[in-house]
């Protein structure tokens, strides 16, 4: 029941502060004899690094990760390979700047955790969020890169994970235009080529104001047998939906036609199916990929929303620790559209959630 | 890790299907020595009770709740008493018509989970979606109910928790006009008087033309002390989403501004603070009442979407279990908008939530 | 994290007082398409029935299960089939006579958990011992029932589980008389016939004395496949070590040398292994089956002590619930070894166990 | 589910392989607030540290721990605290000497898990036992530092947990000359002053003899209040069990009269109560301190047998992963008597335990 750790039988748990001297994970509950190299992972958490371009926060952290257990190099494989025993992953903090906080130690920022963390422990680390912060998502990350790794273990190349931004504040891509090539393409993870630009112009605009900007991130699972996820309480999606709202910022999450759900009649809801290659094919997928909790083998689509960064330079109305009424302006570096840098994220807890569940229906299903 | 319980140190295990004998939960961790009759979890049930009105499926299940465990009516007192040890609750299945149902069992029901059902477990039971049923929300109000007790006795009257439809198929109500004293003035929890009117007579001829329309349910726990949560995966917001999104036809869960927190701007987003007779009062609630994943005093706002009820009466292609293409209308006796029937579901669902972080915060926290 | 529940991917919930209406337990996790009938679960709770003998309670309980879900009788097959959902078992109470409670409703009875009850609770249902009365038994027995089905799925007849008594009072076994053919052929479970007879004179003898002797129930799974069980807290000794202490008068357990691998020295405790057959074998079994907490092939073989029951006749010193000290002498219905009883419990747990950790590993190991 | 974690409301997981760079642990759900020194840890570990006396494994690791997260020294405060955070705990691997192991590649050493974790996982990490090795132990040692950190947070100095060595080989203290005051007198934890000076001797002649003998260790926590425990399957007891039996080598566990529990009368083993000083006050220690799973205020008594080293210099039979029958030295460093090592275990995995007890009965007793 621990409040930190994530998923049943693929589980991982995190620990770490923004500003303390590391931050890392343990995954436990990985299958045996998967190759895992230190770079694989390193590869995802490059993608999530911050100091990549102008649009994500300044502080400059490698990100190299350690694989401290849970693998071994015999000599007689090509690489090292899981052991089926826990995975500790470290990440070093380095780039900390804990002089950038002392001004908000007894303020709190509005929008931020730091008032709620007072009201449940007392007192709080201050320094960056500490806990609360963005940072332990490479935790996430980590974690994912493993999670993929079971995925490619148990179905080859068969699964496939792929995620974008699909919003940027008020601004929505053209789906006619949704090209996944187009989404390395820009700093943005946006997978229309005449958005990003648009975007890039308008974000430009917003970091020089200091101000900041939404967004809604869509990751779809390809590939993915049917079958996976459970009644009632271990639905797919519900376990989709609390990973996704895990995320720092999120305050939405959407599967297939999401809320809009809601506006359809049954007519245009229900997504019928034919028979298409000798296998069942259905016609649209507005239930994104799930029924009932379990998957249906169509692409599994989730979207969630990022709310605006809360650092911004316009002066806030907040109280201090001790009740005073004051204002703020929070210092520090930070991303103008946070959810430019959920998109890694939002791969790697899909990849856990599906990894969780496809471990979980060999145990039950066989 | 069942996949049929939900919470932690309050926690509840749901069983049954449709048309089986019976169904029920058990909730274990309940706290000792609350009153807690029978007819206090009835009221709830008969909020959710199917045949109500029009408006509802026909069948007719007077859904009747009996405590087989877990309380203890001493001579010395005015009730029976939890007594810390396991409640289990029961109710009776009555008003069974599986017959209806001999005509789907080998096809497959669009935007039902009959197929997802057979590809995970290899056959399914096909009598009203078996384990699928919204029958088993029966359970959620159920346990809901006694979570309810568990905040009574640990808050007094301090938690209040109302929900209510905010939109019907693409029909908001008025914000302007948002009344919690009408929502049980009209059969579709409607807080808007002229939309539940005309809410009334749209869902008339959906019904009439066996159709179906989806919904979105709000509900809000008011009172909520600041400090119920925790990070990091045990965040409040992240089980709000799970239990939402668990709930039977819903597509998307948003916590505050939800999916419109992506077109803010950092300015409009964070929710400035003040004192006010001596507390902290947010002058905005976008956050929804959670920041960080732990509750931050203010109205605890959550929102989800219920997809239409696939069940209707226009033929709709499908395949069988054999493979064969073919089309099917679904009989039985049906929702034309079974968000209707979410709205005491999403109460329930919150009671639990905020119980098992209630119980938590006092174990880790004093 | 539920107190009353047992077990990961095989996980059951049970729920029931002594003198309550009901007991029963809710299976969750049960691999779908298992045939299941009540008949087979009943066989097994015969077994533990009270009332069969006059060594043990004279409380006339039918133990009549009836499966309230999780299975679906499609006309298709010879009997009902596992769904793959929650499998939620009763047994209604019957022969309850609370009166015989009335005069220690208030006073504690040494050895039993009146008074731990109280001290945690703030007061418990005194008739029978309420949720601490072995009735509870039933349950696990019922549940038993169900991971033996899912072994014999798993396994076929490979498998085998047996228990019976090796000692009961101070008196042994000998071991080489030992003849599992035997353990049937008389009321106390011995599979040493000579033991047997001396056994039942002994017992009658403190029966009509109103005295209660211990016991030690060994219990043994032949047939386990080698690799079965998990580093380091998830170890298969630490489950069946948890299984068998929870067991109501349980005192200690052993697995294969136990407590006397104490006196071993190096040469003697360690199994050497040799080749039989093309396959492992090993030439003794001090580990009982069992290295670094995961099955070897061996037999698995655990053993746990039962204190004498409580409940006797001779008159106790202890104190009221008030503070007052007082004597007490035990009526109602008891058993003058309540061992005799657990033999079949013990059977159930050790498959309980197995079965969870056989669908663990199939789930993490393929 | 996860394998290698321990508790619920106070968990930690831990990691790391014997030869591998670090061994560690997470604690999570520790209460913020409580001041935590890595010094305090470090005193716990130097206990177990190896190396220390000519009894213990000749190995030389400082097993200097760090604190990598959970903690934060605020300027205003004496010393780092607790902010309820998980708590990472990381020891680094010193003097690891991985080619002792080489010729044991192949070669499965009788009483170790070297065939099991073959038969479970396909290869294994052979390298001084990887993940089975006792090196784990340090991390409980770690979490169990954090867990009476928590109980002095709770209780003051109500609660005391010490441990000792009441068996080496065949030879008993005298428990007439039981004193706690000698137990670190001597580096065999033996209570009673004149059994330490025999059984030094007997182990000096044993160790030279490069045979290795077992032990019974006891650990006892005195001023846990009544009411710490829960049924049915999280009673303390059976929580003990799991936790004292999940111990490297641990054979057999007992809670307060035992396996001789089986010998005695009910007249002789239920704890008759008076009144002292006003209090609750039990004649007799039979139960151990437990009733019913739940913690009845007298001293909590538990015990296990620990099995002698399997690493011993006489050849003993075994067979390669090949399968070809062979013989086997087992070289490296190792302790004749690895029970004396397991006393600092018992204390940590006692307190976590009653640390997970103590904030689960506040979570739901208040």
């Amino acid at each position: 029941m621990s409040f930190n750790s994530f998923g049943r039988l693929f589980r991982f748990t995190s620990w770490g502060e923004s500003h303390g001297p590391a931050i890392g994970c343990v995954v436990d509950g990985c299958p045996p004899g998967i190759v895992l190299r230190a770079a694989d992972i390193q590869r995802a958490l490059d993608q999530r690094k911050p100091g990549t371009s102008r649009f994500v926060t300044q502080r400059k952290e490698p990100d190299e990760v350690k694989i401290l257990s849970g693998v071994f190099e015999d000599d007689r494989t090509d690489g090292p390979r899981t052991t089926g025993t826990p995975i500790a992953l470290m990440i070093e903090n380095v780039d900390q700047r804990s002089k950038d906080y002392d001004d908000i130690r007894d303020t709190y920022r509005p929008g931020h955790a730091d008032f709620t963390y007072d009201a449940k422990y007392g007192f709080h680390d201050y320094r960056g969020g500490g806990r609360s912060s963005a940072r332990e998502t490479a935790c996430r990350v980590a974690a994912g890169a493993v999670a993929s790794a079971v995925l490619q273990h148990l179905y080859g190349d068969g699964v496939t994970i792929r995620a974008c931004l699909v919003q940027m504040g008020p601004h929505k891509i053209n789906r006619a235009r949704f090209d996944w090539a187009e989404v390395e393409n820009n700093p943005l993870w946006c997978p229309d080529p005449v958005a990003a630009k648009d975007w890039e112009e308008k974000l430009d605009a917003v970091r020089k104001a200091g101000s900041s900007l939404g967004a809604v991130v869509e990751v779809i699972a390809s590939g993915v047998p049917a079958g996976l996820g459970a009644p009632v309480y271990g639905k797919l999606d519900a376990d989709l939906a609390s990973a996704m709202m895990s995320i720092n910022a999120a305050k939405g999450v959407e599967i297939g036609a999401g809320m809009d759900a809601a506006a359809l009649t049954g007519e245009e809801n229900a997504d019928e199916i034919r028979i298409k290659n000798g296998k069942p094919h259905f016609l649209s997928n507005k239930a994104g990929g799930i029924l009932g909790g379990i998957s249906s083998g169509q692409d599994i689509v989730a979207r969630f929303s990022v709310k605006p960064t809360s650092s911004i330079l316009t002066p806030r109305k907040t109280i201090t620790a001790g009740g005073e009424e004051t204002e703020i302006v929070t210092k520090g570096r930070h991303d103008p559209c946070v959810g430019v840098r959920a998109v890694p994220i939002a791969i790697a807890m899909m990849a856990c959630v599906l990894a969780d569940h496809a471990l979980m229906h060999r145990g039950q299903c066989g």
